[in-house]
């Protein structure tokens, strides 16, 4: 029996554990994956102050697991695959094990959009959805295409300049969407151009991307480009990971909280990019922690 | 004329500042002392996730300030004296010039609360309201008194019990009123002893404290302690810098602003400390930052 189970391992499920022990709770993080979310797989991380100069998603997601275990957070890695919040017991299911808690914090996050486009599943880590942290490399002096046009988008673009020949980046609006900071950063790089107005309609290959089709969502016209062994990184938004909640109120899949984080069940609470908020940045998520293990630690 | 003046440097002053600057905005941070405001003082840093182990106040605030100028941000060390912000074009002044700006954001937090008790003024740096992580040194051997019972008492107490000889923490109330973790911390320090439902009532001394007088708040017994030398560390509750700030809604002295940070006043925004929040934490004043800039870059 703990006094706090916590759904997901990203900043805002570390901060969260870090708080809780702090305030005496017996508390276990379920982590199906990996400490750092989302953000461990950027190839930057940005804005969060105190950050380190040079800070990757992969050191920052160490720093996070190192301070969490050091602080007495046990994690387990093991996928929640039920749960059970409305009573005032909670439970939750993993595939190896059963957990009850008095509270329960979901911290699960988002994960990146599918595209639902021919040659995405089969063509998935071969040379399709590349993580460009990890795979940049592969792709020096090679043209690679960058979906989306968020900051997510463009950071990764940028980056991904410094080793590409080429980077095109495909996005349907007619501009990009991304902050200043990396507007500027991008005209100054003449190796990055943009296919506006654009989405990526196919990719075929087999062992590796050997054609893409990009679609002008204007006129529907379809250009197919022969570009054997290139890389395509896909940002193109994300989905609340809530599939497992309808026990609580949700909002276009998101989970509403109060300003406690509280949801709309005693004892559960939600933070970071699952919840309803307007503003989804690793310093918001990691308060969000702060403000739920503190509201937890109430009620026990 | 600036997109954004930002008035103080700690956490959530830089925190604003770095956003603001990535969303094109024209960025000066006014700062009367240093970067880092009250964590810069502290002797750990604890809590914050991706902090780097054995942070110190100093190291974090040096690690802040040099992220704020990478980043682009303009700081000046001037003291604001006066400000006017109900006309849509701001101004602010300080000891030394006039600044303009279309939003503002009050970031300029609390400040130790005094005593008000006799030699408290004349003794402040001679062995009165010393600095724990600057001063711990200098009481190598010797006793000291923590003035305090919260989580920033404590944690003091606890830093200091590794250089005093004694440590004695006076605290008005029946028990401390710290996180678990620092309750178990002291219980594990054999030479911190508590003294309860006291309050410092004098000191007494010329370059250094001679004397020190603890009052029973129940009892109203005082009892004179003559320890000539001894260090005194005043962390007894906060008051937030508000002062020049009357043309805007208060509550309890704190500035009450929305779920974006704005204030009463169209482009007038509060964060960190300073405003009427419930959990006060680097976390939170970080987050209110990022909220706060990203509100403010819509009104530019």
């Amino acid at each position: 029996m703990y006094d706090l189970i916590i759904i997901g391992a990203g900043p805002a499920g570390i901060s969260t554990g870090i708080y809780a022990v702090s305030r005496g709770m017996k508390t276990l993080v379920l982590e199906k994956a990996k400490v750092g979310g989302l953000i461990g797989n950027v190839s930057t991380v940005t804005h969060y102050a105190g950050i380190i100069e040079g800070e990757t998603g992969e050191t920052f997601a160490k720093r996070l697991e190192a301070q969490a275990i050091s602080a007495g957070v046990e994690i387990r890695y093991e996928e929640v695959t039920d749960v059970s919040l409305l009573s005032d017991v909670k439970t939750i299911s993993t595939n190896t094990g059963v957990y009850k808690a008095k509270n329960v914090i979901l911290a699960n996050g988002t994960s990146p959009r599918m595209l639902n486009i021919e040659g995405e599943k089969e063509l998935t880590g071969k040379g399709m959805r590349m993580n460009a942290a990890k795979h940049a490399k592969l792709y020096e002096g090679k043209h690679v295409y960058v979906v989306g046009g968020a900051d997510g988008a463009v950071k990764e673009a940028i980056y991904l300049a410094g080793f590409a020949k080429q980077v095109t980046i495909i996005h349907f609006e007619d501009k990009l969407g991304c902050i200043a900071e990396f507007k500027n950063k991008i005209s100054k790089l003449p190796n990055i151009d943009l296919k506006l107005h654009s989405v990526l309609h196919a990719v075929y290959g087999v062992e590796k991307v050997e054609s893409l089709e990009i679609a002008n969502v204007e006129t529907g016209a379809i250009e197919t480009i022969e570009d054997s062994g290139c890389g395509i990184f896909v940002y193109a938004g994300t989905v609340p990971n809530t599939e497992l909640y309808s026990e609580l109120e949700l909002k276009d899949g998101f989970i509403c909280t109060d300003e406690k984080m509280q949801t709309s069940v005693k004892g559960v609470y939600a933070v970071g990019d699952i919840r309803v908020k307007t503003v989804r940045q690793v310093s918001t998520a990691v308060s969000d922690g702060t403000i739920a293990a503190i509201s937890a630690a109430a009620n026990i």
